[in-house]
């Protein structure tokens, strides 16, 4: 729970390397995981087709129940749980949809989900992680006090320690979202994803690097958190301090896992300023008639600002939630 | 276009009664329209099916490419026009749904569309309109204007009049939803629809009453445009003057033909206030996470209203469209 080490020094428990999650350990997941995932439409519309001048094929992962994506990536963990460690559980610590998605597994396997979360998180977040189940353990908004609690609730409870993306369970989980997008389309150049700590990429790069090495996978990334992107052009992993963007899916820094499969994987990082991530936050909601968080926008965004390089490709664009509060609508202004 | 005439006077055009669709006009319809529509999917909520205690399919019809189901009537209007005719091109008068799917029906065929729309229709009605091609002639906002000036612009351009859902060929394109439902789920107790003119409704009664006569249809109807429920329960039709409710799409009345099929074939009709309107539309967003008019949140307002109706129960529900102003969504209070 430090800050991100270098790619030498993994932080996945291992002493010897990373954990790499493979191809197989992805199809593993879809088996064990069907049940408990929606496979999600693949959405297009004329529309937005005309305007960027590209075929998209949206991947409606807003659509899972728990609406994020990561519900893959917890389910995978949550199943694979042997029969002594299931009693006790999960642990994280995390105030975003990972919690939530994490409770819903855990709830589906009916075992124990404890979290730990900042008391300033939005009480919107804890009422659905308890709604699921969850038991939410609150601490100080800091990093030190997070990982007291943690040490402390983990200790208590032994409940099995799920990151919410630096884990290889969780990756290979993430992975079979784009392996389901290949079997709902007739093929694709490029496959686009927002990144934030890059569990939804990372899956993306483990599944298609074997499966369709050809599709070009292209990060998108808010201008005001760009830490991936530096991190790519610098060819190491760069944290930033406290980033400021309201796709608050994406605040979270590149991790030792993740960095292994975005440095070897991803073809491009491109961002996008706030105002073009809400205008095309926007266009979806109008166009494609869907709910979608601020996060899932960032990908329309660069393909809108960079229509040179996305014109007359077959691009998927993972949707990868619709979690947002109704009442605070980022193109409605207060008084 | 005069207020609706009693079922024994009908208004249709031929003088020896209605033309009433049958079945295989709806079987004809959908093969004519198939390449012009979506087959929208049906959608599932784990957390509303809980809520309601009814097993809840949801046919998002908002997924239709101009955002609506009246994208099939209008599209089984416009295909179906002989090759004397098709270079003339439709007509209608509409501010709604109506014209924009009739344009995008036109634009497909590459035919003419006139519409005649009050000056004080909203301008992004208007641009959706234009953003197909449709041609639009302004009239003052009453009743008279508009007749004289559809008369006027129908006589000119020769253009075939497509009503809303006063025609034969419109309730046979809407009834392909009901068919499209019933292959998607395995067998339904009712079938709940929103009612103004009854067009969707009427397709629904037209398809089940021979597909699958054993599905109960419920219409569904703000307490404040509540003359479909006052008509039913009288046995004729009655029209409202002026009826005001945020479910803009369902302000207009009752004709002899959707009366036809909804005095005939409706199991019930039930209503909501408009609070109750307003918060279902906010559930559907929020748990469905798909953008719904509020026209579309009746159906699961009666659904929570009258829980013992339909607790037990597999309800189809009608997501009829998504064509919404995001910038004035009505559970954010302006100053």
């Amino acid at each position: 729970m430090k800050d991100a080490p270098a790619p030498t020094r993994p932080d996945t428990g291992t002493p010897d390397g990373l954990i790499v999650p493979t191809y197989e350990d992805m199809l593993g997941a879809h088996m064990r995981i069907a049940p408990h995932i929606r496979r999600t439409p693949v959405r297009t519309s004329d529309y937005l087709n005309e305007l960027t001048g590209a075929q998209l094929f949206f991947k409606c992962e807003n659509f899972q129940e728990p609406g994020a994506f990561k519900v893959r990536g917890a389910a995978n963990a949550v199943f694979g749980l042997d029969e002594a460690q299931a009693p006790k559980g999960v642990a994280t610590h995390s105030s975003g949809n990972h919690a939530s998605c994490l409770s819903y597994a855990a709830m589906r396997r009916g075992i124990p989900c404890n979290v730990v979360m900042p008391h300033s998180a939005p009480q919107a977040k804890k009422d659905t992680v308890r709604r699921y189940g969850g038991r939410i353990t609150e601490c100080a908004p800091s990093t030190s006090a997070r990982e007291e609690t943690f040490a402390r609730v983990a200790a208590e409870t032994g409940g099995n320690f799920v990151h919410s993306y630096n884990d290889p369970r969780v990756i290979a989980g993430q992975g079979t979202c784009a392996r389901e997008v290949m079997e709902q389309t007739d093929g694709l150049d490029m496959m686009v994803a927002p990144i934030g700590g890059g569990g939804m990429v990372s899956g993306t790069c483990l599944t298609l690097s074997t499966l369709a090495p050809e599709v070009q996978i292209i990060a998108a990334e808010p201008e005001q958190a760009d830490d991936a992107y530096r991190s790519f052009k610098a060819g190491r992993i760069i944290a930033d301090d406290a980033p400021r963007t309201i796709a608050d899916g994406l605040l979270v820094p590149l991790k030792a896992l993740t960095w292994h499969f975005v440095s070897r994987h991803v073809h491009d990082i491109l961002t996008a300023s706030e105002d073009e991530i809400v205008d095309a936050m926007k266009l979806t909601w109008k166009h494609l008639r869907i709910v979608i968080e601020p996060s899932c926008a960032v990908p329309l965004a660069i393909i809108l600002k960079n229509p040179g390089r996305f014109a007359g490709k077959r691009v998927g664009v993972i949707i990868t939630g619709g979690n947002v509060d109704l009442d605070a609508l980022p193109w409605i202004k207060g008084e």
